[in-house]
């Protein structure tokens, strides 16, 4: 096991009802922002609920946080705090609008380009305290530090993080995503997903319990996902989607075993490039990459096999070309498809990735630094 | 799945070397208790580690917490606090020096007889700040915020807890467990695998992932615990089952969950009356419980015996009694008897132990709360 330093602050209430909760992780005198996406929340009862618990509280409200949010949009936001002197935000919705205003919380108080704290050339020392209520289960930036920020005038789509940026609390009602549109559950389902596996399909580090932790989300997943897309108002099985998505990437699993991160790497690109959704761009990449880089991976591919798929069978390369098939063959049935050429793309876009990623320094990507630009266009031309 | 709040603010640092981080966790001006225990730490090189670590800091050390601590000994580190005006806690050690720095945490700045905390009738708003250096794994202590405490001059043992009461930080380096005598280490292997078991094995709650994860605990258990007896310093067998023992109770399987505790209870009486190891009642009490509840946990422990020990065969009763049949051998493998006339005791004590839990009103345990004093005695009989 690789030595670690695990630190998850963050408060989850977790559970039908607990919007309520906000009346006691918000300070009475708080100058609020609730910041919200593309005002689902108006129509769901969320905003009514957040509105009750928030109370007499100044709030300020920004809507309009777009998927995949882009900086600009956050630049406006932190023009509003600014000029309202709000000093504690409330996300109310996806992953995106978290994202979004984890950026603000980290940018509002430093008078820097907001983009240069995405590509970690400023590095937050104070951040404006975060809270969220969580309504789109998939990128677990509930209860993380991380964020994904895109910039459509670039066409750049770019990860940072910083431990300050934990939410101080996130609320997890899964009633609140009954109403979210099949495609986006799908889309969580397989972001979770893959999540876990760039935490886990790496190489044995003689991490047994990280491993079990790891395939027991991934078996979750697999049972519960068609469940919760085919009947999205069962409440069992849509909470253990949420919870299953939050403990996907909050730290945990990751704790003593190396990560790889190819795959969100390259599916960032393609997002950025072509408007891929997130889920998408993973369920397209990581077969691919699972199938190139069998040989130095090859001993967690066996295990994925055996312990996910259950497959005992075959010689080496026949169970983990088994193992990723079985994989590609969920993320097709839960209706994300999981080739270029479905999304209307060909393999012109590999070299184009390659060199995009290769422009800014990413050469050396995954667990072993050996997924070279060469390799991302191998992936992306299979 | 239940509604759950989880909150867990403990800085964990795992791994080799990783004694020195406490230069950068206490304030280079805190006024530092350390506390431990029989002294052993003075020749495995653990205190000599920490003292380097903590510089020129002043330090007031308090040595022989016991196990099973005394409030009588946290009474006399109260005083030596107040005294040194220490405000910060280090307890370098097991789980018993850091359960009775909690208490002297809970209980300093308070004008109070330390046992009313104990007993829950005077709750702290403000504690002491803890850290700690875990020397043996086994109780979770340094992830969450309980404590056990006895009174020896009436034979009691009794626990508390405080969301105030979670270690800053815990360092947990495996090779600080090395020179652990045996004993001590299938004691742990043994309260570890009964932590899971009073959060897993209870009645079925729609909670697949904490399932999987409590399973995964267990079958870690039962597979480096016999490993990390027989070989000490198999390093990443010790960090498995170090971190395997931190996970077991620092909040994450309980979260949406029922949880039993019976046995603990139970458990506890027979270390207050008797001085049985804390593991050794574990062993005793567990198996004999599960037979007596085998009815209302039925559901969970054919799941068990088919998820654990992959018992698939037979009529429910057999595979239910197989199930609890093969943790018992595995309890007796690593040389934890679990029977009480391997301790010398009789079925006497069942009365006794019964009736001791009816004075205090302790007359419906369990997650059903039907662990009844006439079933306490039935299963202290078996």
């Amino acid at each position: 096991m690789q030595n670690f330093t695990f630190h998850n602050p963050t408060r989850i209430h977790f559970g039908r009802g607990q919007i309520r909760r906000i009346d006691r992780e918000i300070p009475a005198d708080a100058r609020v922002m609730l910041a919200f996406g593309g005002g689902s929340i108006k129509t769901n009862g969320v905003h009514e609920q957040v509105r009750a618990a928030l109370g007499n509280r100044h709030v300020v409200e920004f809507g309009g946080i777009e998927a995949n949010p882009d900086v600009a949009t956050v630049e406006r936001a932190i023009a509003l705090v600014r000029a309202e002197k709000v000093d504690f935000l409330l996300a109310v919705g996806g992953g995106s609008v978290l994202d979004g205003v984890k950026l603000v919380a980290a940018a509002a108080l430093l008078d820097v380009d907001p983009w240069a704290v995405v590509l970690g050339n400023v590095k937050p020392s104070k951040v404006l305290p975060i809270g969220s209520v969580m309504t789109l289960p998939a990128t677990g930036s509930e209860m993380n530090g991380f964020s994904v920020i895109s910039r459509r005038a670039t066409e750049e789509k770019r990860s940072f993080g910083s431990p300050l940026l934990f939410p101080q609390f996130s609320i997890l009602d899964p009633e609140t995503t009954f109403s979210l549109p099949p495609r986006q559950i799908a889309n969580g389902v397989v972001d979770a997903f893959v999540h876990v596996i760039e935490q886990y399909l790496t190489y044995p580090a003689d991490a047994p319990l990280q491993d079990r932790f790891a395939e027991g989300i991934l078996q979750t997943l697999v049972e519960i996902g068609p469940k919760t897309l085919a009947d999205p108002t069962d409440y069992d099985a849509r909470a253990t989607f949420v919870w299953s998505a939050t403990l996907a990437l909050n730290g945990l699993i990751a704790a003593g075993v190396p990560e790889d991160w190819a795959t969100h790497s390259i599916g960032h690109e393609l997002t950025a490039l072509h408007g891929l959704d997130h889920g998408q761009t993973l369920a397209v990449v990581l077969p691919a990459l699972l199938d190139h880089q069998r040989d130095s991976k090859r001993a967690k591919l066996i295990q994925f096999a055996e312990r996910l798929w259950g497959i005992r069978e075959g010689s080496d390369a026949a169970r983990i070309a088994a193992g990723i098939a079985r994989m590609r063959a969920f993320f097709e049935s839960m209706g994300v498809p999981t080739r270029l050429s479905d999304y209307g793309l060909t393999a012109a876009v590999a070299p184009v990735v390659a060199h995009r990623l290769a422009e800014r320094g990413a050469v050396a990507l995954g667990e072993r630094k050996d997924v070279t630009p060469a390799a991302v266009e191998a992936i992306l031309t299979q």
